[in-house]
């Protein structure tokens, strides 16, 4: 039996896992304070096993080029303590593991692509809907890379005319996807929160129109054969039909898309794709080493 | 001399060209009609040479993966006569010369970046403003493919407040960028078009948000190097400083860019982008053949 150790690396909370394979025989959670602390723990957890390897899903911005200098560094974070901390290196420095790193949002998109919903598939968009809203993009079997990873979840939007919430983003008020789609900005909308809502409020029309703009939007820029939505929101299933409909209203037959049904879908894993997706990356770091 | 080839194949014109590498010394053009009448010019015009290789750019969708049994060939364009029609392969049973093909707007941007605006640069945007809207990518070094070619042009805006023309869009009508902000849309408005224009009318400003917000979905979701704006529309250079001003105020800061002045740039090699990239991509098929 292999071990390997995954990494989610949230702004609220660290999940680390250990997992024969990709199977999860272990869990351990804690709360997102300080890098130091973050790293301690960290250590401390994995120091109990024999691991072949670690892979890391981490919020963002964060350096995901195996190539640059900063490779593992998180960047420029409004997260106090976290800007320029370099994660990779402090995490080395104390385990002897080989280690690999991505997005958060990239190892749930790996997940998925393996062992989910876009198994078999070459172009692949996991995009999550929950506290905020990112992408995981793989192209061609790669990760998707430019200078830097996708932000998507900022990504402007045509507000809906019935919609007169005035947004969540701190950046872009009610311009952007995560201002007004994100489960904090339901919430703004509606204190008790999503829950609250019946399957058939009027409001998840709109809530599935800019989920459709968005998949619109990375259908003509990302060109995928699927979008995986995931996060919080998407478990109003609810949703999928309302997204597909006011997709294709939009897309308007412009370009050939697969069938919706298989084009844009939940997620299989359930809320294990980035787990999943960093233990099959703990993997590839091994085999790499 | 070793001489190359150039097939910049347009839904109103092609522009055939002989070029002594990447330097053109013959150039023909003719209108598209039939792709019979097309194929017949192009092997005429070029039989008269000694040619090493062919590098086509073609108006879209087509089929540009070159692993794809239909590579080479037209797809589902409204264009009468042309659709599915096998181009590369219509043309290699004639001419006896190595080819390659991508998109009209890939190849303007591989002669951007080999030769012109983005030289050194590894992710590199051309998007051209004219006729339509759309954009050539490189990443990474080697054109964006996913399940196929983008179509940025056609991604979602927002209605700038001051503008109410009704928008140009077949599919789209004023909610996607060509609708809002192509040559045509800008005819559509003012029937005289672009030229009879003052420098400062307000238009301006309502054009040139168009193109940020573009910029800044692209910017979102293909993370570039630079992007670089082409086109008939990006002849009127006083576009340039209001698009930056708009994309900075857009943007606020959520992510790092390089500094705009060299992030949102005209194109350096004038009207010959497109020939330039395709001469070059005729010495990449001389070369791999």
């Amino acid at each position: 039996m292999t071990l390997y150790g995954s990494i989610e690396a949230g702004g609220t909370k660290f999940v680390l896992g250990v997992g024969d394979g990709s199977k999860l025989v272990q869990r351990y959670r804690f709360d997102t304070t300080t890098p130091d602390a973050a790293v301690s723990e960290i250590v401390a957890f994995f120091k109990q096993y024999e691991l072949a390897g670690i892979g890391i899903g981490a919020f963002g911005p964060v350096d995901v080029n195996p190539a640059s200098p900063k490779y593992g560094t998180i960047l420029n974070t409004p997260k106090v303590g976290w800007q320029n901390f370099d994660l990779l290196g402090a995490l080395k420095a104390q385990l002897n593991v080989p280690m690999k790193i991505t997005t958060d949002v990239n190892v749930a998109c790996y997940g998925e692509w393996q062992e989910g919903a876009a198994k078999g598939k070459q172009n692949v968009i996991y995009l999550t809907v929950g506290t905020g809203i990112g992408a995981g993009v793989i192209n061609q079997g790669h990760f998707f890379l430019g200078r830097a990873h996708t932000e998507v979840g900022h990504i402007f939007l045509q507000k809906h005319p019935d919609d007169h919430y005035e947004g969540h983003c701190p950046y872009h008020g009610d311009n952007c996807a995560e201002g007004l789609a994100a489960g904090p900005a339901i919430q703004g909308r509606f204190p008790a929160g999503a829950a609250s809502l019946a399957e058939d409020d009027p409001f998840w029309a709109i809530e599935a129109d800019y989920i459709a703009q968005l998949c619109l939007d990375l259908t003509l820029s990302l060109a995928p054969d699927v979008i995986i939505v995931g996060g919080g929101v998407s478990k109003q299933t609810q949703l999928f039909p309302l997204i597909r409909q006011a997709f294709a209203a939009k897309l308007n037959g412009y370009v050939d898309v697969p069938a919706l049904n298989d084009y844009i879908v939940p997620v299989a894993l359930g809320d294990n794709s980035g787990v999943t997706g960093a233990l099959l990356l703990a993997e590839e770091a091994a085999r790499e080493a």
